[in-house]
């Protein structure tokens, strides 16, 4: 059994927990699965001469379990002190706190790249120093910088429009330089082309999940797998569970709403993404319409508060899909 | 009056404190002096992708008041927190240990070379954040690692020399790799040209002020500058006062002893480097011999155990220099 998971950061993690939980207990058949997690890294940025990767960075942080879970982001127990020496020489940007523990990565994978590595033989390597239980794969080892065209005229870096400016002059066009010429990391093409199933995690639709779409072969690829695709919704109850998938949906015209996303990410047999969708019990009203536009629609719970519910979510995702597909192996 | 002292690290260091400190005070007609220091960068290395470069930060922390006294190295209350990471990652030597605040001293640095910055300017930036009262230039901005020949026939950085191996096989030869093709850094150069007075610290004669004297155009520099060069021995009573150019020296054939270092810097008169030597008191035995070779000769307390003595010293390197030639600027 192999499982392969589209994934942003912070709700992909939570999601790739569960998963990782659900196989560690044997549930679903998923004792021997093994999980590929493709991440997305268009909001990946060089700072102070440091390649900062926040999706893989909040995936390998919580799979290796020395995350900040206060904080949401980041090394748990970590400190300032390179970061305030870069104030100080007046390098990096003054409001994007880089945390000690944190630049120890930056500096390992940065020096990988240099010596010749490519970002999937970095992510290996760095994830080599625990038992994640899973393989992070960043969805392309080319840069694809997500910048953000705001309504007031301004472009700007993803992370400097939701982190300086908070987001306060809203999006007009998420544009992910270069990603016209990016090309998949094999190995993410590898995961999506021989996975028995492909899940969709609750990530951000449009700096996520819709940066690994837009890279080049990625949707071919999975409108040729074998495997079924089901997604979870990142929305609740019309509101973003975390991130801020409610200040980009507008820039391209969907919906803060579980079922908008659904049909906006469409069914595979129209071309879209999605055999299967997974909805929380409060948006249950938008099955039917999910269901209308050829997508297998469940209601089940999505919060995923604890690592019970989070694996019994990852069994639900894994169960619409095994129902989907009479030869889904088990 | 212009000032220029050619400087390794923290033998340098201390000797640039001193000189500072007698500006200060307004001794020797130092008042208004501008003081550049031509720093080695011999030992500068690359490592886990940072441009670390020990001279010129020894010089930076002594003379910003950040040094670690006691250690004789890195940065005062530093930590290793980031240096774990990278071992743990399997970055980096693991038995060259890189501080907190040192490593954000290496990312800045980096991140303005990766900008395009000229380490002279890098360097600049950096000492911008203090007053430090002289301003700090390599003697080039081009790499020349010093590799080490072992009488063993291994050959590796002399870091890794000198910090791992502790000199365990003795030195056949120095090698800065590159040099012969390294440029002096301009600022440098106008250094030496426009100085009134140079003087050499008392710092290694072979990997520090031999490397800055074997950047191509420096010698010349020196040869045709107006003012006269003084030097200070760093042996006092055939032993190192800190650093280890007992162990260089034998490589280059010259005795650890303050008249052999003298005689091999040699005499202006004779195309060499030096008008004045001072050695220490307890080798006052060898002023004649230095003397013989062209090099006026003055033993002086050469210990700079605090400032005053550290002061006084620069006072005398002055003074020896003014008496050598009567065109000196006061």
């Amino acid at each position: 059994m192999r499982i392969t998971v589209l994934a942003g950061g912070v709700g992909g993690a939570r999601f790739a927990l569960g998963l990782r939980e659900a196989a560690r207990r044997g549930l679903a058949g998923l004792a021997d699965a093994r999980i590929d997690i493709v991440a997305n890294t268009g909001d990946d940025l060089w700072l102070a001469g440091l390649k900062v990767c926040p999706d893989l960075d909040s995936l390998l942080y919580a799979l290796a379990g020395v995350n900040d879970t206060d904080r949401g982001w980041g090394r748990a127990g970590d400190t300032e002190r390179v970061n305030a020496e870069l104030a100080a020489f007046g390098v990096g940007w003054p409001w994007f706190t880089l945390g000690d523990l944190d630049i120890g990565t930056h500096i390992a994978r940065t020096s990988m790249l240099q010596e010749g590595a490519s970002l999937t033989e970095a992510t290996a390597r760095l994830s080599a120093r625990w038992d994640l239980g899973v393989t992070l794969i960043p969805v392309t080892d080319d840069d694809v910088p997500t910048f953000v065209e705001t309504t007031a005229g301004d472009s700007m870096h993803f992370e400097e429009w939701w982190v300086r400016t908070r987001a306060s002059e809203p999006a007009a066009r998420f544009v992910q330089r270069g990603i016209e010429v990016a090309r998949p990391a094999p190995a993410a093409l590898d995961a999506i082309r021989g996975a028995d199933i492909v899940l969709v995690a609750p990530s951000n639709p449009v700096v996520s999940i819709g940066t690994i779409l837009g890279i080049d072969g990625i949707r071919a690829a999975l409108a040729d797998a074998s495997a079924p695709v089901v997604g979870v919704s990142p929305i609740i109850g019309d509101a973003v569970v975390r991130g801020m998938a409610d200040v980009c949906l507008p820039a391209i015209g969907v919906a803060t709403n579980a079922g908008s996303v659904g049909r906006h990410y469409g069914s595979r047999r129209d071309g879209g993404l999605l055999d299967g969708w997974l909805v929380d019990p409060v948006d249950a009203g938008v099955v039917d319409a999910v269901e209308e536009a050829g997508i297998a629609c469940r209601a089940v719970p999505l919060w995923m508060s604890d690592p019970d519910r989070s694996a019994a979510l990852a069994v639900d995702a894994i169960e619409l899909a095994r129902g989907l597909r009479a030869d889904v192996a088990v």
